[in-house]
């Protein structure tokens, strides 16, 4: 180890902030017309450059975007969606369990005429403790926000190579031959998660609040859809891989199931709801306090993402103008390096997740980092950044290496 | 997929496009020295980069080269370039085939005085549709430009791992011990390979063109010389790997060849010649037209490079001249996504095609494109872009993000 390992690293994500130029912000991006002086001081000050999530082009969901820049590549780590999300409202996943996302669901005639139950919370219809047992095969819920449900299916000789039960439109029918192949245990999955949503959806519909509101005209929900199938395994935790002792500070619980994953510890943070009223202050003031305990703090900011994909690029622009101000604190520590990026872009004009890359930049003391020309953060001036076009899964070697955390490869 | 999905693309490589800086033009390039306002507008309007079409350093063969523009790797996907010139000239190919490139040669006392019988035209000599069967191997051959003659061996227990019976010098032997090693699909491919050469020469120098041809002192042919022995294999789509529809607009047979390899459909455009006379307005105009059917045109321009290979950069640099007044109509249209390099660098002082990197654009809508400082279009003033450097694999990934057709991976 070398010298000077003392540092400790602030890896910010703000969540979508990519964009493309908007002809109503005279063809700049909601990044680059928005007023950043802390950003703008941390790329005069730091070191900066592009970052490609995945490669040229491609196109991430989240989910992937985070376990690549926490140094995971996906082909090997990643399995599905729902481990996240279970992991991430606080539920424990074991080797080779089976997790869902759920959703409420409004099923009539069949089909479906609301894949969300008009979002009605489904901590009204669910225990926050459910258990169901089919044969050898024991499923575990929890209610999570609005309409979504956190399923767990625990047992042997299951897998995750399995469709949605979701369709994924409406006047479709619940998906019922989930099997992608003929082994024993498709067969087993299939068979038990269709008796589950039978059991789930009789449940559900005979719930005395549904049934109320169903009385009442007002939206209730009957059925129970799944997705995102996923069979948890062990991964080697950052406390092994680099020796990093890491937490995460996030509002949104896809972001915690990640961190969750790959080991950090959750903080909690009052205010920080991962939506418009989230308190960025709160979470970044936590974030410096937790560094006394932590190498490694992560911090996720996610609603320039949902701004995005309503195409709201003003908000948007104002919601990085909050970013910014959070920052000014950490602009005033002399131990710590910060990167600061996003997961993605969600250009507002494509109101989706898209593969152009993302303006990066690395900040801290004086010293430790080799600046560049680069004067204003944002899409183009990065692209003249020191640090070049790189991959997320480079991040984390990065910040290793500045931070003199980095182990020595060969003699 | 995102919902701005409309937009086709153009992709337009200009053969051996690239080269290096030469004294007779003030140390310019021919593309730098050349007058070029419509690659220019694009440079200026657009996003920039500097290609390597394998990676930094490697020399690459057109063949190789157009699989990684079309997104295939290689090492996967090439077995041999006969299969792209049997493609290109028209004919059809079963998985298995073994195709070759022949040419009509000359050999005096045993050894080959004329690889080409002084280009002699082949469809003199060889019937549009020839079939040759020895033992329970078949042989079909079809007359190709000027020389040359596509080779197809069909049946059971033959390899392409030979050698070529081409010994590309002159004054040595055809190869006859063209086997790569003891294996019976090596055994078996050499001996019927050798009797149908014989077979061939016999037949070449027995027909009456040939003998009147050699009573006139004129060039004649006596020989079939073989080479580039490639096993056909299918290959996934275009439309499949990434729901495209795609055609070709080209003259020369190996980029049809290529591109009938990855599935587009071949479009004939009356002038396309591949040659000097090449009408590249018209092959432009073809490709706008092609919009309305397909999502991707690819229009091929050859003769850049055929100039380098003899040096002359003055020509090169009229020629590119002639290519960026081509260029013009597409710069009105509102709906395309434009990619403009090379395959390679032919630099005209080597002769030879080099692994120089190109310079390379994409162009398009206003709100779809992060633009950068680039004003000009070039080697050099490219070296500066905003897509940094990066791979020929990576274009179709790029073009895809762009015109908002890239699946998502993950969730």
């Amino acid at each position: 180890m070398e010298k000077n390992n003392k540092n400790k690293i602030i890896l910010i994500i703000a969540d979508g902030i990519g964009d493309r130029p908007i002809k109503e912000l005279e063809y700049k991006t909601p990044l680059e017309a928005a007023n950043t002086p802390n950003l703008d001081r941390m790329a005069k000050e730091g070191i900066n450059g592009t970052m490609h999530t995945v490669d040229r082009g491609i196109r991430p969901g989240s989910d992937i975007a985070h376990l690549l820049i926490f140094g995971y590549p996906y082909r090997k780590y990643y399995s599905g969606r729902g481990v996240f999300e279970v992991l991430g409202i606080g539920m424990e996943l074991h080797h080779g369990d089976i997790a869902f996302r759920g959703n409420l669901a409004t099923v009539e005639g069949g089909k479906i005429v609301d894949r969300r139950a008009g979002r009605m919370e489904s901590s009204l219809i669910i225990p926050k403790k459910m258990t169901v047992e089919i044969e050898d095969v024991k499923f575990c819920l929890k209610p999570g926000s609005l309409h979504r449900v956190a399923v767990i299916m625990r047992g042997n000789g299951l897998t995750s190579n399995i469709q949605d039960i979701d369709p994924h439109e409406l006047s479709a029918e619940p998906r019922r031959k989930i099997s992608l192949d003929s082994s024993p245990e498709s067969e087993k999955t299939e068979r038990i998660v269709n008796e589950f949503i039978d059991y789930m959806s009789d449940f559900i519909s005979k719930h005395p609040e549904n049934v109320k509101r169903k009385k009442e005209g007002k939206p209730y929900s009957n059925f129970l859809l799944l997705r995102g199938a996923g069979k948890h395994m062990d991964v080697p935790p950052l406390s092994e891989k680099y020796h990093l002792k890491a937490c995460c500070i996030s509002g949104g619980g896809l972001y915690k199931g990640i961190a969750k994953y790959v080991g950090m510890d959750i903080i909690e943070v009052e205010g920080a709801t991962g939506k418009l009223d989230t308190d960025l202050n709160a979470k970044i003031k936590e974030a410096i306090h937790q560094t006394k305990n932590y190498d490694l703090v992560f911090v996720h900011m996610k609603f320039a993402d949902s701004l995005s994909e309503v195409g709201d690029f003003k908000g948007k622009k104002e919601f990085i103008e909050r970013i910014d101000k959070s920052l000014a604190p950490i602009l005033e520590m002399d131990n710590v390096i910060v990167f600061f990026s996003g997961d993605h872009s969600t250009p507002c004009k494509l109101q989706a997740h898209s593969g152009d890359p993302l303006p990066a930049v690395i900040w801290g003391p004086k010293e430790m980092i080799q600046t560049d020309k680069v004067e204003r953060f944002g899409e183009r001036p990065c692209q003249e950044g020191g640090m070049g076009h790189f991959n997320a899964l480079n991040i984390m070697h990065k910040l290793l290496n500045i931070s003199g955390k980095q182990k020595l490869l060969g003699a």
